[in-house]
């Protein structure tokens, strides 16, 4: 197994769960894990500027390389050498590779073994994606940490057809990697196997035999019950080796995190917190809020009298509920902020909890709060 | 003629044209003039929090009676002890009365001597305002300045309406002041008369024969040749006396603020700054730029090299012509909290060269930018 390019340091295991806490040291800084990282789709975390997102103490963003690709274009990042210089973060970042987008979003042709060709959900024109070129465009946008490019099937999915992906994964991941050049750009490999406990395990095994930077657990959260994407959490993370950063993909709330963070989880992401927040829902200490309710038409009190966000300072639920209902931006933004601080904030307590012992604690108290909810 | 219960003093007079420095000690601050007042229209200056428009030096801002009374409603606004609190902003705010929302926003069922019926432009439900209830609407919201309940004709406008609209303006600011009971608020008068010399003469005669706290140019920004503005502005100034605020009300453009100011008006507003910001226009020094424009695509200069706003110190013309163009919220923030930036700095180099005898010679800069537009 080659040795990785970008350090990535475990500080501390807990002793009672598989919990760790870890130090990634990137080109553009360090970031301690467990790590939430605010979606930035389109070089930008919606609603929310880079001062906001430095005050909020974020260490790494997501960016997409799909939505980059068709929109500026990579030549116009190119001009700017790289994302960090084009969107003004000096943070790290990571870049999704565009599998997941190029099954989502676009409008999908063909898919062979070699790539995929599909047609831009902007402007219907056609576009093809290989491993190669989505490495080398991954490679000009220039994050910290790019992803393999892989065949992301949907849930439920027939057996032949999750086997067929990941082994057509696993076939990309390679070629990836053989294509990756760019020293200072750590390449994290996307697990997958849908549903399928054989077919995670020999995902896991082929590529750890490849060799990543990181891995990452592809294909979950879905829309598969909960209880089977932790099992297939538990099971991946029992296999994968400690000293890589594990990074699963798209979760989640705040205790879908918790949890993972328990079974050894080191990255997260999640357009949760941003795209709630701008459609009126803030997470809070004693579960989740919608602002557009008519309860909260003169309610003095801030989002959450125990957090301490300039938005939570100032702001009560009646003026933000007000702003939601006129479609006023400062809305939208008031409540990311805010849902970001909130996630940021709970990275932290995990952290701490890990340090000290008591994350299965505050995971009881983050299940109680996960279903509450206003409306 | 009775004394202001806001005092307003001259600080300094230009000895070359009608401009005047002064200082307006609100219940909430003091605001020096000539000022641009930012349009909070829904209580909320679109896409800019209030920590912004502290950081900006914004001292005084505009919000609409007519919008507020609509959503949240005043009973909300009551619930708070006013808008200053409702909103979290502690600084001076005026409150138009709602006359010319009325007129071109609402639709409207029928004028009386009285007052207005008219339709919700958000549900459709009938409301009914008179000089009475807009003048109770704006104690209860509180602002700081408050201004008559109006009769507002579109331009052009024949004579017969425009002489008809005035004198009922002119009885119902009688109204409004009989009806005005807190002396912590400033009331202007909203002086009218379409585009007639004469009656504007007139309506300037019987609103300073009623007396108010400063004087309001209405009816005018609504259509009519620039140099017809001007000449009614001009004539306006003439017959008001020296010692009130003027308030050139919707106005404007950076070179049309500055002529008004040699003329003597001291305070302003306009939704140009902020819509425009958010359709992709900036000013700057050299003219107008709309950053939707091709020729951005890989500009890596700030939007205006002369400007210290922390927008054109961090980000490109390039990043910002890309959120707009991907719809992005933050390329309304950035260009809206640059272009207030602008217009802040603007009334300030007015103030300095109302100061230093030189408001003729930026008055001439100001015109030699106006029309220079990149698209």
């Amino acid at each position: 197994m080659p040795l990785s390019v970008i350090p990535f340091q475990i500080v501390h295991e807990d002793s009672k769960t598989a919990a760790r806490i870890g130090r990634l040291s990137l080109p553009h800084g360090e970031v301690l894990t467990p790590v939430f990282m605010p979606v930035a789709t389109q070089a930008s975390v919606k609603a929310i500027s880079n001062e906001e997102l430095e005050e909020l103490g974020i260490t790494i963003i997501l960016a997409n390389a799909y939505h980059l690709y068709l929109r500026p274009g990579i030549h116009v990042i190119e001009e700017f050498g790289g994302l960090h210089n084009f969107m003004g973060w000096h943070r790290p970042i990571l870049t999704d590779s565009g599998g997941y987008q190029v099954f989502s979003l676009a409008q999908l042709r063909s898919v062979d073994d070699d790539g995929v060709t599909f047609r831009s959900h902007i402007d219907g024109s056609e576009h093809r994606l290989t491993p190669e070129a989505a490495t080398k465009i991954q490679e000009a946008i220039g994050a910290d940490i790019i992803m393999c490019f892989d065949d992301v099937v949907p849930y439920p999915c027939e057996y032949r057809r999750a086997k067929e992906a990941m082994l057509r994964s696993t076939k990309w991941a390679k070629k990836c990697k053989q294509t990756h050049t760019r020293v200072d750009q750590a390449l994290f490999g996307i697990l997958h196997g849908s549903t399928y406990h054989d077919l995670r395990r020999q995902s896991i095994e082929m590529m750890l035999d490849i060799g990543f930077d990181g891995y990452a657990i592809g294909g979950l959260s879905v829309g598969e019950p909960k209880e089977l994407t932790f099992e297939l959490v538990e099971l991946s993370m029992e296999l994968l080796p400690k000293g890589f950063p594990r990074y699963l993909m798209g979760v989640g709330t705040p205790y879908d995190i918790a949890r993972a963070v328990s079974l050894g989880v080191d990255m997260f992401d999640c357009v949760l917190p941003t795209r709630l927040g701008r459609t009126g829902v803030a997470f809070t200490s004693l579960g989740k809020l919608n602002l557009r309710n008519a309860r909260y038409s003169i309610d003095h009190l801030p989002i959450d009298h125990q957090c301490s966000c300039f938005v939570c300072k100032r702001y009560s639920r009646a003026y933000i509920r007000h702003l939601m209902r006129s479609g006023e931006i400062l809305g939208a933004r008031l409540l990311t902020y805010h849902n970001l601080h909130f996630y940021a904030s709970l990275m932290e307590m995990l952290r701490e909890a890990v340090k000290n012992g008591t994350l299965a604690e505050l995971v009881r108290q983050l299940k109680e709060i996960e279903g509450v909810e206003d409306s």
